[in-house]
């Protein structure tokens, strides 16, 4: 890879263009995937947890049994049975959802393009929590919003803090109510119902984003804000966290009279989503697949969390504080206000280990003694080494 | 699926969506999927054509020797060796191109969008031919540019009626010089080096949009606009017409100094194209399979067409013209001005004939005397049928 590109200049580029900039996050990803590297940065799903057999199995069957379906062009809405299959388990667990309010994508990271190709105008008030998800500012960014940071602690958005005046005229309210990126936190019964609440007062739309929901390790599932106001959200899914995240197939949930405008954003954007991979999605619903893999995966990342939590409290100074998640990837780092996580980043890195610096992750005045740690990349060994490894460092730095 | 959608009416939706439509094409063609129709409507390879049996070879191999690789996170950039295989083809075929100049897309209709969201602003200036391919309108569209078609004939474009002043300050040409879809045109050698001249001189963008460059049937390849001004060319080439469209493989090779802002907005967009299909693109360069493989659909596809051409001059009434393609996918028939291809439509789907009218092709000022006909998609027999059908429907308007 050429690292070192000239500036544009011939080209008059669009306006959107030239305010978009590279994922930190992502050249960060790229340092760091060094093999001696002890990686706490990347939000992947542990090596050992992709269900590589099933999934050659599966690919197997889709290729005998329904090869040209799968080779040929397919519905821009996406394969059917997967559709279905998604609103039957909505509608199981208690949220009612048919197969045409269901929109495969590209991955979770194209249901938030296509939803901010749909509802934003330059200038758009798009209200966010502090701090969000990198990768959906990114793809809001090029809509080019103004994003305004919501108060939030470390329970997640404050709905008692937000005024109705606020949330009228507002484009739309994005989070991640479960084991947020990055914080880990998760939204608290209470507040997902106010929070739902508002959205029908004001005629908000909430973008509900959810990788998470399924992995969780304590304290058993909530109830989705889209089930409380199943007509002033948007949900956004992912098979990423759960099956594997190199097959791009995520989905979203929409009120139909904003389908109708997401599908022909889907349609100029890719035409569809590959007709094998979600079909690999959907055998994950068959024959009883999925309760014992999500088993399997709680089971190991829930271990992996407490490891890594046992290590912070074993090594990390007085004056650090991190959060205890309960589910997901994630967990979050305070630091005593004079450190900056990108100088102990530089200094982890030639120690062996890497992280996400906070900073990343806000819309706006970020806090630079926040890291991200991922707990389910590395293995609980070397969870016990990492975190060690940092906690030394830390300590250098206070004293 | 719900074909009675509620007008959108509760959400303030973004002006691009407002403006958005449903693709008359994908609709037309959810309409010609009845099976017992002939359908000259789709750009869809032969089901005949399709590898299959490589491709569930190659599947095997990919998930038995690099699972993990293909199920986890990748480079937004795309698989490298898919992107060197690429570089290597171009600069083996004489268009010398670096693998850091090579994007993997999600198909081509994904090159479309990334390369109109980087460059197209509020009022740009599009250059389109007359007629042009209806998704890269749709991918535009979504941008908001004011499209200018320029003058063509039965080779496509006329570089001798472009100004100068014309193409200064436009934002970017598009051009399918390669048996171009809907006229199945393909655009002379002194017509390629003059426009190609013309953009150097005048700093314009060429996006050359070429799926159907492999498949020529008559008088060889002819060198693409890109290998004459590499710095002033974004070429986009697809798998979808070699291999298998629902894999949703395509790519795009740009100058260096654009790679930067597409890489970006590819991110933005789906982070990458999935790591199974990629793989499986790339196998189409090893072991030989390639040549063969597009001698076989050049030798099918040249007799399909020949069959079509046949039964037009059979068939068809004084009157009627149609062009003589020397590859790709499709004819394109102009009836006498007194018909609508509408009219036709809809008598022909009564008689089970499918295809497009051609007013969908124009970015401005319709022509409703036109028709696209696909020759790939049918057998020979359904072929002498469906144009025997057609041909007596237009006799009878005509009478």
């Amino acid at each position: 890879m050429d690292r070192h590109i000239p500036p544009v200049g011939r080209w008059k580029l669009a306006r959107r263009a030239q305010q978009m900039t590279h994922s930190a996050l992502r050249e960060l990803l790229k340092v760091t995937e060094r093999a001696d590297m002890i990686s706490f940065a990347g939000g992947l799903p542990s090596p050992d947890a992709l269900p590589l057999a099933r999934i050659v199995e599966v690919t197997q069957r889709i290729l005998s049994t329904d090869a040209i379906g799968t080779l040929q062009y397919g519905p821009s809405e996406g394969y059917t049975p997967l559709r279905e299959a998604i609103a039957e388990r909505f509608t199981r667990n208690g949220s009612p959802v048919r197969a045409s309010q269901v929109l495969i994508t590209t991955g979770s990271q194209q249901a938030l393009d296509l939803v901010a190709r749909v509802l934003i105008d330059q200038g758009s008030r798009v209200l966010v929590e502090t701090p969000t998800y990198l990768g959906a500012v990114q793809a809001f960014s090029q809509y080019e919003p103004n994003f305004e940071q919501l108060a939030s602690d470390a329970d997640g958005l404050i709905p008692e803090l937000l005024s109705p005046a606020q949330l009228r005229g507002a484009c739309l309210l994005y989070t991640q109510p479960n084991f947020q990126n990055p914080t880990g936190r998760r939204l608290p019964l209470e507040r997902r119902r106010q929070l739902a609440r508002l959205s029908l007062e004001t005629g908000l739309l909430v973008v509900e984003d959810d990788p998470y929901g399924e992995l969780v390790y304590e304290g058993g599932p909530l109830p989705s804000i889209h089930s409380m106001a199943p007509d002033a959200v948007v949900y956004l899914g992912s098979f990423s966290k759960i099956l594997a995240p190199g097959l791009r197939v995520g989905y979203l949930i929409a009120p139909e009279d904003l389908m109708v405008k997401l599908v022909q954003a889907k349609q100029a954007s890719d035409l569809h989503t590959a007709g094998l991979t979600q079909r690999i999605a959907h055998q994950v619903f068959t024959e009883g697949f999925l309760e014992p893999h999500l088993h399997a995966l709680q089971a190991r990342y829930r271990e992996q969390c407490a490891v890594m939590l046992e290590s912070l409290g074993m090594h990390m100074p007085p004056g650090v504080t991190w959060s205890r998640p309960e589910g997901g990837m994630f967990l979050w780092v305070t630091l005593p206000s004079q450190l900056s996580a990108f100088d102990l980043f530089e200094a982890a890195m030639q120690a062996g280990v890497a992280f996400v610096p906070g900073a990343a992750f806000y819309a706006a005045e970020p806090q630079h003694n926040t890291l991200r740690l991922s707990f389910t990349t590395a293995t609980t060994a070397q969870i016990r080494c990492g975190v060690e490894t940092l906690g030394r460092i830390v300590a250098a730095r206070l004293s």
